[in-house]
């Protein structure tokens, strides 16, 4: 392991998050809160520590999978640490546990709160809660890659660890270039749904926030009553924004450089707005049939807000039938597609464990016929479908863990498993105690422990936080 | 496809069932029931058109994996037709799904019942029922491998898709041999129970019944109460003796012929032990905390039968804590060891899924690092891995839909979710209202053909039965 190279990174990190936390401050501002001032301090004494941290460049620059890993693992560790201080020393959120479960909900989008009355809360700590969204949504090194010339091509390694997805490439031969076009896209989105938010009246703290909540997909809100009480136009602005960044962000690259044909060609994205759509049918049916149907509209934002892994609520999903609860608990591991800012398994895996099974069935069938895994009409690599099934092991077993771990806590077993469920796949909100009306409160310190690892977990998908457990990891190269 | 070797096989599946079907009259006979005459005609039917199916020996005898696993599938689904009549004949069961519904569930082992009093069934319907577990457990097909010499090899493919567990191998080079070890195996295990039970004061009609279901780790019992009213003896012996039939049965063999070092080298049958002993002291501990423990018996009876698929039930495990509950589903998934009578994903799975998350760990730790999956001390072939995960994405994909489907009949998660778990890994109650004294009865035509589907999907291991619904897969070889 090269901890010299981790160091100046994680020192970056920091100075990083220390100077978005002016934002806040500049928040308390406007609003005159004193409590901002808490913003002010970390962040000066942040941008110092980083500094400190990053002022030396390592002689050793050797850099590969395994410190791509650990520094993703390690950075948003750290950040969550850090960024849980303002939320503890403000007292608005008192408890250690509590304000780091926070925290660590807003950075890997996750949007449970442990919170029962969100609007309790003073505007510059809302903020920072919502902002750690979009810090999170694209991911902190990644914004660092493109603002930060690197040594070496081998910082492709942290980008594949911090995004999301079984294949992450390149969008342009640069690593560099490739992060600012994604944050280029991601704020360009970001600013779009902020200005008709703006345009459909909503209050200008509130569509702040809220944007920042949907282009992470998130879902941390600034009322208790989540997206309910906004406007029908800020609804459908906000379902199809989430639906938007729910998509492989290579697909805009395609669009902005007029492939239209690669970003028709990009299965996951097909996929993905025919799962959106089946399910959405779905739902409405059972919903009618039920007779608790109230309006397409909520539907369609709920499904959305689900399988983008959102959370914001405009309805109490959890009066639904059982069969719409049912399926937007599964929508919940299906997720969004891989290289967007959503969370879940991602639909290109879904993709190619659909496509082994069948192509498994072809050959049973004809077993002389030979036929390679096919994605977007190239080859799936051999090694790439491995990771993928490596993976939903890995996710199974975290799972199951997880799930024995908070059932220690006594709560029923749709609770228990939601819970788990809308931590692990960055979603927010669950059904029963954890619905969209409940909360996180009521779990143990234990259960609260598990969540936090598993929704980091869920965001760096598995494996860079197993890793930095196991001992070997640590040892310098032999 | 060769269509002439399925119909000579499926000829004399029938041939047997038939014969079968003398042991019931028998019984009848001997309890001075009418409705047992039932069984004689079909036997009487069913032999001929068994024989005249099976007379002509097809001039081509080839056949492979394709022709194996459809002549299972076939077969099976032939067998559970024809073992339904003397249920809607009688009357006893009139409905002609819940008939095949119950006689599925018996030959596949699952132990799931759609009828609300079995103590009101004749004695000869109540013998066939459990009967049908101890055809089931080890195979039919197997038994015909047994005891009729086929041409080539190529048998092994008949073995390998009715024999469960992920690699199925021949215990000597001769498939015919193997067959008749197993099933010598299978009738002393059975034999031995027998006595026991008899020795310890159980009437002798239930003595059988249960042994059967004990066999095959069924689970069909002959009273409401299951098995709660049952001695302590026979509690105890019956544990003991599920645990036995959920044991891979090469490690008999290695007993039997005195590879004792072969045999403690199975990996998965120590897991199988190790995760019973843990999920025991688990639920034990849960138990004591809640105030809810009434013995150590229960819980060993109740884990037991859980984990082997057999299904019995002396405790209402409905009304135990969350997380015992949980422990008990988890375990119908985990089941029992591959190349036993047990259901479920099976151990060894497991313990392959296990090992190469742990092994992709430890590549990225150490990523010069080349180590080779092991099991039981040797090499693990790169295909049993690739089918294992191929397995995995389709039971996940058979189950998922299934919830969908049965979900449509609105009933509360717990039970719908169960309810599948319960019928796909071949186990018996689950919870809520399919909990140790509720039944099936309940669920609409469609949800039982969902669940009869997947009670054959789940004892076949799902290719075969999704194979034959694949068009390409009846085709001539080209």
């Amino acid at each position: 392991m090269n901890f010299g190279i981790i160091r100046y990174i994680i020192g970056k990190v920091i100075f990083i998050e220390a100077a978005a936390m002016l934002l806040p401050w500049i928040v308390s501002l406007v609003y005159g809160e004193r409590t901002g001032l808490i913003f002010l301090i970390c962040a000066a004494v942040f941008m110092v520590v980083g500094f400190i941290m990053a002022r030396k460049k390592p002689a050793n620059t050797s850099f590969f999978a395994r410190e791509g890993f650990a520094v993703v693992a390690l950075s948003w560790i750290v950040i969550s640490l850090i960024g849980a201080i303002p939320f503890v020393v403000s007292g608005e959120i008192p408890g250690v546990v509590d304000a780091v479960f926070e925290i660590v909900s807003g950075f890997t989008t996750t949007g449970s709160s442990i919170l029962t009355d969100v609007e309790a809360l003073s505007r510059c700590m809302l903020f920072w809660r919502s902002f750690s969204h979009w810090i999170g949504g694209m991911g902190v090194l990644v914004f660092i890659l493109a603002v930060l010339p690197m040594a070496g091509g081998q910082n492709i390694y942290i980008m594949k660890a911090e995004s999301t997805g079984p294949s992450v490439g390149k969008l342009v031969p640069k690593v560099q270039k490739t992060a600012m076009l994604l944050y280029a896209i991601y704020s360009a989105l970001t600013a779009a749904h902020l200005i008709l938010l703006l345009i459909g009246g909503v209050k200008p703290f509130d569509a702040f926030c809220l944007s920042f909540g949907t282009a992470g997909t998130g879902g941390f809100g600034v009322l208790n009553s989540s997206f309910a009480s906004y406007n029908a136009f800020a609804q459908i602005v906000t379902t199809i924004f989430m639906l938007l960044f729910g998509v492989n962000f290579n697909f805009y690259f395609f669009v902005i450089s007029r492939r239209f044909k690669n970003a028709l060609a990009m299965e996951d994205v097909r996929w993905y707005f025919i799962i959106y759509a089946v399910a959405s049918g779905i739902i409405t049916l059972d919903l009618l049939r039920s007779g608790s149907f109230s309006g397409l509209r909520e539907v369609l934002f709920q499904t959305s807000s689900i399988m983008t892994s959102t959370g914001f609520s405009s309805a109490d999903f959890n009066l639904w039938p059982s069969l719409s609860r049912a399926l937007l608990v599964m929508l919940m591991f299906t997720g969004a597609c891989a290289g967007s800012t959503g969370g879940g398994m991602k639909v290109s895996r879904f993709v190619i464990y659909v496509k082994t099974v069948a192509k498994e069935l072809r050959q049973l069938a004809h077993p002389r016929s030979v036929k390679l895994l096919k994605m977007d009409g190239k080859p799936i690599e051999h090694e790439v479908i491995r990771i993928v099934n490596v993976y939903l092991c890995a996710f199974i077993f975290v799972f199951a863990a997880s799930f024995g771990l908070v059932l220690l806590d006594g709560f029923d077993l749709t609770t228990s498993f939601t819970s788990v469920a809308a931590t692990l796949n960055n979603i927010g909100p669950g059904l029963n105690l954890v619905g969209p009306t409940g909360n996180f409160a009521g779990f143990s310190v234990l259960s609260k422990l598990v969540f936090i690892f598993d929704m980091l977990a869920g965001r760096l998908e598995i494996f860079p936080l197993l890793l930095i457990f196991f001992p070997s990891t640590w040892r310098k190269r032999g």
